[in-house]
């Protein structure tokens, strides 16, 4: 278990262990079935890992009164996160994930487009079996701007013109905004979800920065890919806008020709003009922002605190 | 408008050109927005055109009573057909569908991913503003089973030594199921569902089957591709698994090896064999058996008389 999880299970929560567990149980039947290649796929996907923050925030914002509803959003919520992996793996023909070989590299692109379509449309089904339309709407919707977020990252590639707002948009889009579905749907009609759903899109966005910032600063060994990875595929993240702002050479660089050794190169520069702390710095700042708004929320104590942790685990996961 | 809709519509029904049209509206309506790329790719595939016969059936099947939900779930269904269209068209990376370039062709692989993973969300989303959760989980079976047979084709494809049995079983995944999908949803719970259900199913077989027909007949400026382009694609269907029964030179056609003049060739020993009449005669047995099912549910004459003038069509369109 990685550390969001594991820092809020030994924060010992009686309840949070067996619907997690459920969750599990739900992904893996879900995944399961649906003929011998598509089920097979579906569970290596599964099986692949995964951190599992976005169901662990359904479950903590539905609080100890989490039912069958909740692991079923929970499970829904992963699948469609899920879903996206293995489709952004078959457009960028990538062979590993989190070390393990990719659907697409398994089973070529159309076994894994139409695994990715499962995992899409299991996630609805479930959700509809918890009975809850505006939950199913709400996923769509989110759903809908992921796949807006992977598309503006494609169409924005390689361009180093573009800026900090369209930065932080795209992360929305691709990030952000499924972390505040989480904290919706896990909370549907409670009051406080507002404000749930504001810390959901801040812890979000804060792991997406340090993710980003992640990638610069590897080592490999921890991350499981080589440094500047993202510069290689011509995702300009936020360490690159904030360096090139303050390094005339960065803004010149050309990402388009850059390769391992360039890539290795451009991530020491960005390093150098301090662009990393002070993405950290950013992220650092939303995950305080957001564990303040926990303080509005009409929560026992139990409740904050767990929520406090998973918004510090997005931190120490980095640190 | 297709032959089965204008069959339809010429016969009277006073109040199904009204819900049609707002079907329509609510396809614009859907695909519009979520941001200018991805909506404009969702508006050209809708207005790329489709005969529209599922969310016919869907109308049809809910009768003189249909309501707002009907028309959601008519929307939803043709929805889910398009996203499967467009992620088919990445895979083939195929130029044209009924004349006008693809998505992939106009926005690239990422573009029509993203596009087919939008409408394939937007699908959940309109059918679950419809209230009916016994309904988003129909259509989420429905959207796995036809990811199902998409892949069973294409890991299906260039093998001859395949039967009909494998052959039908796959284009009931990708083609009956949705048809059966569209009956069930316009009619949830009202009596006879179980009989429109087996009515869809036969239609949506029988559609496939003189799809695969037409294929080889062809000719091009009506179908508007070339014949013998299943051949080509290595999609073996009904017409060449009968025709190879009765050839033997076409079982040891080797379709990896074929172009088009080959395909042709191809084509005309199919013809030769008898095999259309055949496969076509089985299509048509099954239009008949569909109408035949009509009979036992507690239509109104008026809806019987319309179901079964959309069974005609399909075949109409053919023959």
């Amino acid at each position: 278990m990685p550390p969001p999880v594991t820092a809020v299970l030994d924060a010992g929560a009686a309840w949070l262990p067996a619907r997690l567990g459920e969750t599990e149980r739900l992904l893996e039947d879900t995944a399961a079935g649906h003929g011998a290649a598509l089920g097979a796929d579906a569970t290596a996907t599964l099986n692949a890992g995964g951190k599992r923050l976005r169901p662990l925030l359904v479950l903590l914002c539905a609080g100890p009164g989490a039912d069958a509803a909740a692991v079923r959003a929970a499970a829904a919520v992963e699948l469609v996160h899920m879903a996206t992996l293995v489709h952004d793996d078959v457009l960028d023909d990538a062979p590993l994930r989190r070390g393990r070989p990719t659907v697409v590299a398994t089973s070529g692109r159309s076994g894994a487009t139409a695994t990715g379509d499962l995992l899409l449309s299991r996630a609805f089904g479930l959700l509809a079996a918890a009975g809850d339309a505006d939950a199913v709407r709400l996923l769509s919707e989110t759903s809908v701007a992921l796949a807006r977020g992977e598309l503006a990252q494609r169409r924005d590639a390689f361009d180093l013109s573009l800026g900090r707002e369209r930065y932080l948009e795209r992360c929305r889009l691709k990030t952000a905004r499924l972390f505040e579905c989480a904290c919706l749907i896990g909370r549907p009609r409670r009051p406080g979800a507002e404000l749930l759903q504001r810390y959901g899109s801040l812890v979000g966005l804060a792991f997406q920065l340090l993710d980003d910032v992640l990638d610069v600063t590897g080592p490999p060994e921890r991350t499981g890919k080589a440094r500047g990875t993202d510069l290689l595929d011509g995702t300009v993240t936020l360490p690159l806008i904030e360096a090139a702002e303050r390094d005339p050479e960065l803004r010149s660089l050309d990402l388009a020709e850059l390769d391992q050794a360039g890539a290795e190169r451009a991530c020491d520069r960005i390093a150098a003009t301090g662009a990393l702390e002070s993405a950290r710095g950013e992220a650092l700042a939303m995950v305080a922002e957001a564990k303040g708004l926990l303080d509005d929320v009409d929560l026992d104590v139990e409740e904050r605190r767990l929520l406090g942790l998973v918004a510090d685990g997005v931190v120490e996961r980095y640190s």
